[in-house]
């Protein structure tokens, strides 16, 4: 069966199929209004998310399918101590397929492990979110024609910030990619995301702290929100969510055909003045984003029997617990402590991917 | 684009017309059960109101279109910050309409500002609530077979009660109206609304303490709620709350074809003792009430790209903030302190229709 | 207007029909995909339930029709102090079907009392929670071939298990049977059940503290959770919570064909290690429910005209208000004291069927 889990899951051939198709739901919305007639999506939100859910649920409504599901763990028997495994077990045999989101790293792993229909993962933690990134490279697509040949701008949270993670792991795969690395020390890049989508591949980059000294160049910049629930400090938050404000006079300073993306919910790193901005593309990319779901829920319904296309992993177990304060395993009842080696040869928690010491 | 904000959007004739289709689908349900087939609502409720947005959903489902939205700021992304004015904007963009309810008043024109498809005002504060004055009048209409050559007494609540305020304003424009207006001195109806609605129309009124005494004369008695949170004393809230108590022995008091009616959902304002009396209108309403928003759906969207019908006022960037504690400009987000003189010079907010000083 | 109340207001004709209909409905689910079609379910759950509540509303979109509703009471307009009546009367104006959840004993009841289209309990606090029985007596069927000749093992909270009550209470009407009660003393079976279900019937019957000991001989194991809401003291529950765990090694003692029920959710009282043995039917048994649900609401719609099938208590106006704190009565707004006279003389309330003494 096949799942979302990861960007990475998807081929960059799959990735222009799903594009090919969101165009044309787009430009044909009654072509695709039957489409998954009697077919129920379950949205499984083990934490709030309106704007991922309810992107999912009009996806599938405007396929002509059903839709079921909660918006909470506090709506959930989540709160009646079940494991995340046990729900994802008795809803998928209720529904057609699930878009799971969870607070916990490798949850979306322990719903795939668990589900007898296919799972999209809408967000897993900090770790993965691999719809939005759909909805970015639609929307790229859509207004610079080409996927290749980008300098791409992401600014803010760039440690905590899963979307910008995926968008790397992504862009990284085509051609003549730049990528701009905007943000203060303290929410740097990882070295690890670092190492992996930008040096291994020999991709040009800059590390640049000033939004302004960065802008003149790009041609995508994609901004992101400080979350101050990824802070442990909340003088560190104050201090620091300012610093990256996007205003209509920075985008002054920009290529006249760049392009502004912006994961959304957004608090106040863009000024709404940028909204009236023809470069302004975040409220575009939303409907992007459902249309790209509404390709992938057809996708992955359509490709229901065929064999798994997630990555398997060389698992074992390992002798200690992951220490990842965010992993599902500190939570999920009698779970084995499967581990991988991944290819320096460090043992990485099967869920979550940290290493495991 | 065609909005409902405010029960004055409507003439009377459109009302009409709205009553005379409630009144064709109540008999004749089956003609209409595909009319918004592939057509999706959105209910976005920023604070809790079962009744009215299962009556809306009840509506859409009842047209063969779908629903979908949230119950509760609580279950959106307004918990992490997010304005209601970007929340309306991405929404907006999945669906065909949006019925919408926020606790601040004035929020509905943030949405109305910022929304691509139809919007209905489902209540913003203390500010509108349309559409039960929708369900108000197809009732009296179905009851009593006219709009014009009634008494009609409302009593609890006159001061903070939106509901009694729009009725007031929809049937102050019909002839051979009287009101009765029942409250304790605290709670009278605000002279604002009194010379709106009520002197400069020249219609007769009374303003009397007494239910008991009002009650013999009234062809429609409007009882609403004395609602804890609209007061900011709760010892006055305990002194006044079963001050109002329509009983089984006041009902023998009034006319024989008099009705009852009520916004609901009520607390003890009217004995269940009344439910059974062929007067009591206040579940009939209910029923009427979906009817009503169907017609007001199937309206909409057929007059989608109409002109838009909500009063322009003629607004302009004031040099003080609204200061009306409920007001939604004290929580959104870079929003124009925006203004309007009224017809007597008064500047008032272009949100909520304070007076700014 | 027929309604499911408690599972004996089914004949055991009418749950050989059910089973029937559902195990078509699983082989053959297009035959059955639009007979709910126009038609519209409501959930009404005044307490999170999201297994019951997810397989009522698949159900529902199974067979083609929708679903509205609300998952917890602060959803609901039950937060501004409204009574379970109003929001029956109303909710049922709507809709053609409810399946209704409530905290409180008897809630059920003034539920059907109130409704305008008739209602499935959900589960009414302690009270009753017949669709869980049918989920129950499905899967025996499906499994074992009959509903007959069978040993039954109940381990766990025998004591406020409401789904152990209704099983004992269902299966009591079949011949052959033997029920195995497996408890610690402080959660046997209440002697009111006991009495009723078993020695009035002259059922044979066994008390076990051991789940060791008792495993060997039975048929079917229904397994449950100790559940702490039920516990007035928490050190109780800590003592209690891990004597009646099924593990691995306690399956080797049982039959090759017994099998294992749970009405889920489960926290940890069955090993995640058993999942795997074939034996183990309790997520089966979830799909049963949605299966059994679906006859359900078709009977129910089609029965509609039929007159009311709940039994009809010869009921009056007791002396004394029920003095269960768990019962609707004590919480809902100018309820009657209703009471009626049980078989062995004593005055039960007509709401919960406790003792008023």
């Amino acid at each position: 069966m096949k799942h979302l889990l990861n960007i990475l899951d998807l081929t960059t051939e799959e990735l222009d199929d799903l594009i090919k198709t969101a165009l044309d739901i787009e430009a044909n919305p009654e072509k695709y209004q039957d489409k998954c007639a009697h077919k129920t999506l379950a949205t499984l939100f083990f934490e709030p998310s309106t704007r991922t859910r309810l992107s999912f649920e009009s996806a599938m409504l405007s396929l002509g399918g059903s839709v079921l599901g909660f918006s909470s763990a506090s709506a959930s028997s989540t709160a009646k101590g079940e494991s995340c495994a046990d729900t994802i077990e008795v809803v998928s045999g209720y529904v057609d397929i699930i878009a799971m989101r969870h607070p916990k790293e490798g949850a979306a792993q322990v719903g795939i492990d668990h589900s007898r229909c296919p799972v999209i993962n809408a967000g897993d933690g900090g770790h993965y979110h691999p719809t939005q990134t759909l909805a970015d490279i639609c929307t790229i697509y859509k207004e610079k024609g080409r996927l290749n040949n980008l300098t791409i701008g992401v600014c803010g949270d760039l440690k905590y910030g899963r979307t910008v993670h995926s968008l790397l792991a992504c862009m990284s795969r085509y051609s003549g990619i730049k990528f701009v690395l905007i943000s203060p020390k303290e929410l740097a890049l990882p070295e690890f995301e670092k190492q992996e989508f930008i040096k291994n591949k020999n991709i040009p980059y800059e590390e640049i702290q000033s939004l302004e000294e960065a802008i003149p160049q790009l041609d995508i910049l994609y901004m992101t929100r400080i979350q101050k629930e990824r802070f442990l400090d909340a003088n560190e938050y104050e201090r620091l969510k300012d610093s990256y404000v996007l205003t209509a006079e920075k985008m002054e300073l920009a290529k006249k055909d760049m392009i502004v993306l912006h994961p959304l919910p957004r608090v106040n790193e863009i000024s709404v003045k940028v909204d009236k901005d023809p470069r302004a593309c975040y409220f575009e990319e939303t409907r992007c984003g459902k249309y790209m779901r509404m390709a992938l829920i057809m996708k992955l319904l359509k490709e229901k029997n065929e064999p798994i296309n997630i990555e398997i992993k060389d698992t074992f177990v390992g002798d200690k617990k992951c220490a990842n304060p965010h992993c599902i395993t500190g939570t999920e009842q009698e779970l084995d402590n499967l581990v991988y080696k991944d290819k320096e040869g460090f043992i990485r928690c099967a869920y979550c991917d940290s290493i495991v010491k």
